[in-house]
């Protein structure tokens, strides 16, 4: 049996990651997963991306076991299957340790929604988990970042702000497939961008008033959205 | 009754605000009029730039009403008729989510004039709009971004100082025709980026003295200007 | 009579900061002199990089008359020719609106000399001039910044120091040729955005120990030098 | 007697240093060493790096004479051989005076560990020499270099901290080979962009807990270690 579709999304997700220059050698991996199938096809471990092909490509069931490929999926494994099995509207997760939003996180500080670029796409601030427990990480380091994240998103709705930066680490990111969790990656990293100069230019500027963060939220997602041709 | 000569300009404009590294997949539009026909031609709705043809391009009239083209306009198209029914004398606009511009927007302040680079082109400060009322939100958002620029010229003359930044949103520019509003859009991007940088030197740097900032606006513009070869 | 060496070194030194990406439109001129002649090739005011030949360089004499070409020369050639009276000792001149020396000279500030790289092309602070009095923009406003930039070096060797920072505009470099005037404005805007950076990460930080100046400055420079070839 | 292997090895990193933007000009260049032949190669002073060939590299011994080439080794390379022979693990070393670390360097300042992907590489924070003292300029400036190294790193094991910045000038890395000393001088420079932009974001933030910063270095380093392939 082969996952040869499956594998090809994922592939090319992290392709796109490279090209839009979010990576830095083996920094970052996209996966995909088929829900139907119970399995996700995910980045090889430490293998550069200008040799990475759709047969490196590992696939892996919510258990963590190697079902299709020869080699070691991403060492990031345990947390991409921890948040597919708790966000069960995802349908591919990006991590990245791209600058601006790796800064946020090393800052430990969730991103403020300073304006309408942040709000198009996450729907108020973007959480910054809580400092790993020493007894996290002495357990299991990458399913407790798993975690860490879906702790923080506790009361939150998932698909409404699809990213999270883990505090000391870097971000992730998702979406309804590999290609849409490196879109908002991608979108991520230029909020998190704005959001420091903006604060290089105030420290002290709080985040946008609730009604316009609403206004364009919604005027791009949900039933009475009206942006692009859909 | 085809407007291939008006939306070919706008889509060349269009193409150019991409090529000159403005734009992040589908952030910004641009528009031209032609203020005999009372028509303006404007990207369509969250078409990304490597795709966009002439022909996607949409003609609408100054009450938004489509007068050519398939595909829905930007969602931003009725501020961009309310600049022109109130800017009599501008020709196009451009809107982007330029990095640094957008962090002044996010940081809701105006960009002060600390140098000629800025003089050369804006005449004094470049005014940030007031954050929008929650009325203004509810009765028609696009209108009412029009209704805070044109409330933030109140006795300024839009052809002096071609730029504005809305308040936790995003900058427009404008210019005789649609490829000087992208121009004026890519210098706005790069004096909002020297005045960031001009504030992380010095904080408490106040504004150039007003009568360099006469001199080089007027070297440029005016009828002694001599500035070129014109 | 034909300038053809002199306005082709000028005109490759113009591309040159082009390429270096230093240019943004029409920002910036680069000039030769030819000491015999008397006479110096200064690029036109206003025209576009990308379609800047070698014929249209303007060669003037440092009266700023017009020696050959069909073109106004750069608005800032009073400037220049200023500069070339008085420091005798140079050959060429570059003017720039690069962006991170642009930001000290809008921040009215000398950029310390923070660390070798510094020190290695310039003997100690890059001076800022001071800003121009009234009278003297009233004046003749180019002549008068290079009056500003000579008062600025009153006591310093401009060959050890070959650039400067002019208060509220811009960046002015030079060296023994074009080439080399374009080279040493490279160097300042790698040096002055490093210079940023230094006073980000501490901004009570003041300048190198003199000692490592004068060694840095001493085994690239003088009689004694020992980097390099030669 | 030729080492021709040696010389493209060291040729071939130094190549690679400039591909990856580190370099501006002449700046930074990059030895491999041969422990059994007792020899280094190393780039020559001053030489562009766009006209570096494999037969320009320079071979000297660690008494710093030259054993095989025409040119002038880098005036940098009393440093080099001081490094190799304290540091006798070590096969290659970069210095270059890339923008972000430079800054760091020039901050006189170690840079703090503040999050995993420093972490991943380097074991704490990266140290930052004294500043060194007058008679060390005067006696040896390059050898002293080196010795103000070798004492930032008492009690550190070079390996676990590939990477170190000299006060006031700029930093050195080292690996197994020269290859990897440019691997972590694109690696530092990274992570000094993302310490300073960490600290503009919170300039109170201390380094990252110990526990994460072990987990995150024994995944990658020693013998239990479980990232990539091997």
């Amino acid at each position: 049996m082969s996952y040869s579709d499956l594998k090809e999304a994922a592939w090319a997700a992290n392709m796109e990651l490279n090209e839009r220059g979010l990576v830095l050698y083996t920094w970052g991996n996209v996966s995909q997963i088929d829900r139907d199938a119970g399995v996700l096809a995910i980045k090889p471990s430490g293998v550069s991306y200008d040799k990475l092909t759709v047969d490196d490509m590992v696939v892996v069931d919510l258990d963590n076991q190697v079902v299709e490929g020869k080699l070691k999926p991403s060492s990031d494994t345990r947390t991409h299957t921890h948040l597919y099995r708790h966000f069960e509207t995802i349908g591919g997760i990006t991590h990245t340790h791209s600058t601006h939003a790796t800064a946020w996180a090393q800052a430990q500080q969730p991103i403020p929604c300073f304006g309408t670029t942040h709000a198009d796409y996450a729907y108020g601030e973007i959480p910054c988990t809580a400092v790993m427990r020493d007894e996290q990480i002495e357990r299991d380091y990458e399913e407790e970042t798993g975690v860490q994240i879906t702790e923080a998103f506790a009361g939150r709705n998932p698909v409404e702000t699809p990213m999270v930066i883990v505090a000391g680490h870097a971000p992730f990111t998702w979406g309804k497939d590999a290609a849409e969790s490196v879109y908002n990656a991608v979108v991520l990293e230029e909020v998190a961008r704005m959001a420091l100069y903006t604060r290089m230019i105030d420290p002290t500027r709080g985040p946008l008033k609730q009604a316009i963060v609403d206004k364009h939220y919604l005027r791009k997602h949900g039933k009475n959205s009206y942006y692009g041709q859909g």
